[in-house]
């Protein structure tokens, strides 16, 4: 089949072998699937990458091939041998994870499981969730991505009648406005560098999107709050930022760590300690959240269609990764297979 | 009065104006007075502390003569004009805050308001507890620092059925283990160098004390709780701790930071979100905990006779602060004005 295949920090397209569902497995045909950030991380900095899943206990094989993309829906072609809960025909979305001969393997991050930068792939049933009837498949891809935000939110414990502060407006970072929305947090004050970016968090929930070189996220967050308290949440990941947002930080404030900087980051503690802060790192999303995620994208609560912002075939995966690092041009790019 | 004065990083025992009561305060004699590691901390790098109490919002004003010594119980002499809530004879503990003619100031930490290295203190009645009658003023003395233990304690959330390691047994961890014992946590993991201190930890309620030097506190957990998740106290407060405890701690666990780490210390993001990890930074307490932690001391739920190691006369205060140093020697140390 035809996939774009990682090699040695470089992305080719090529044609792979044939994915093979084995027991308890299924064949997919890919619809469509998201480009992540991690993947653009993955090919740059595979090393690291095999270091954040070694820490995390996931498993990871990125020694050879790997045909990334795991943020996908898909459609059931084939059951492999005692496989059930599925059927042929069955549009799926699904935890990038398969159960297979060799144990859990991550679909995406493993030289024997592809994942949707490919046209097939291989499923676990137990890892699918059926994309509900009338629901497009191009939003269905959007789960996984939206289910770190709900997460994150969800960790945070933010309760009724509290608001909060995003810092950064990328994919993670609009997630997590969306699911604040959801839950009424209010208000919600985004900052990000990116006009683009601003318009999309004002677009999935955001009160109040603002630029950091015009205006303190404080700042903005004071005026429209008064004395309260912001659950902060920290969707950037470069060295100093979690320094920086325990200095301004009100008292008692809890900061959720969902972008994840790859180098030691120094704090200082003293901060912490003298204003009583927090820090709550989160990561990924358990199969209720995902469940409940799909759900949200299915019935209307959280419109994902603005964060689509382009549609290629696997023939143009690496210009697009190359595009994905202008901020002003894409947040959301879809891989479809049938696109060529 | 006699007092043991601090003045450009040096400890000298001189005669000082005589404190006066002012409008809603009262004049008390010092009974006994712990020699808190921040008053050592205070003496050497005076600066620092003005950076923390700055960062705190406390008020410190550490600029010119200082009579420290912010853990005492005292005996009230006699009324300022307008003053009520105590009569004179009362033994009383007090937050050590004063809301004097100047606003609020910290009771120790300020030249207008000596603390209890000094015969006699200006208070607010406010702030103050009498001691229960029957119970040793030597021993309610040590209100002030276990209640930052039962404060910690309370801040981690721990619930029954939780076990807890702690890093450092100084006075603050051994606090933090008494509070944890009253809380029913099983086990507590107590780690220490100093076999002194390692001693006094079982004393205080720890399960199980080891040098870290010849067995991980975290193998010692395993042994003792299993695949159970701690929550992990940080009462050392030097850089790279937290770094490491982040290394080691198991998935989840919520790490409780009490120690204060002066400078810029580098932590590793990307292990706190491959665990989600959180980190709580806590500092103080509030009166309603202060309160209690009287009341247990009373009750002989918290039993502090065994940190008391040494008790002195203001002339010996110098020498004492030399002491301390070594955690072999000593836990608390009371001053008490009586002893000369």
């Amino acid at each position: 089949m035809r996939a774009a295949v990682m090699r040695e920090g470089r992305l080719l397209v090529e044609d792979v072998p044939e994915p093979v569902p084995g027991i308890g497995t299924v064949l997919a045909e890919t619809i469509a699937c998201g480009i992540c950030g991690s993947d653009l991380h993955a090919l740059k900095h595979t090393d690291q990458m095999k270091e954040v899943a070694a820490a995390a206990g996931y498993p990871a094989d990125l020694d050879g091939d790997v045909v990334m993309g795991h943020e996908f829906s898909a459609r059931v072609l084939e059951l492999g041998p005692g496989s059930s809960g599925v059927e042929p025909g069955d549009v799926v979305v699904s935890i990038p994870l398969v159960f297979g001969s060799a144990g859990l393997a991550q679909v995406g991050y493993s030289t024997q499981y592809p994942g949707g930068y490919g046209e097939r792939m291989v499923l676990s049933p137990a890892f699918c969730v059926k994309v509900p009837n009338g629901l497009d498949p191009r939003r269905a891809a959007l789960t996984e991505p939206m289910a770190v935000g709900v997460h994150a939110v969800a960790k945070s414990r933010i309760e009724q009648g509290e608001g909060a502060i995003v810092l950064g407006c990328g994919p993670i970072g609009l997630a997590i406005i969306a699911a604040l929305r959801l839950k009424g947090a209010e208000p919600i004050i985004a900052a990000d560098f990116s006009p683009k970016r601003r318009s999309l968090a004002s677009l999935m929930g955001a009160h109040e999107s603002i630029d950091p070189r015009e205006r303190a996220a404080i700042d903005a967050w004071t005026a429209a709050a008064g004395v309260r308290t912001p659950v902060i949440f920290e969707a950037i990941g470069v060295r100093g930022i979690l320094d920086d947002a325990m200095l301004w930080a009100p008292r008692n404030a809890r900061i959720v760590v969902a972008g994840v900087c790859m180098e030691p980051d120094p704090i200082r503690p003293l901060i912490g300690v003298s204003k009583e802060l927090s820090l709550h790192f989160v990561l990924g999303y358990d199969p209720m959240e995902f469940n409940q995620t799909l759900g949200y994208i299915a019935d209307g609560s959280i419109d994902v269609e603005p964060l689509i912002t382009g549609e290629v075939g696997i023939s143009e995966v690496p210009a697009a990764f190359e595009s994905l690092s202008d901020p002003e041009a894409h947040a959301k790019i879809l891989v479809k297979p049938a696109l060529g």
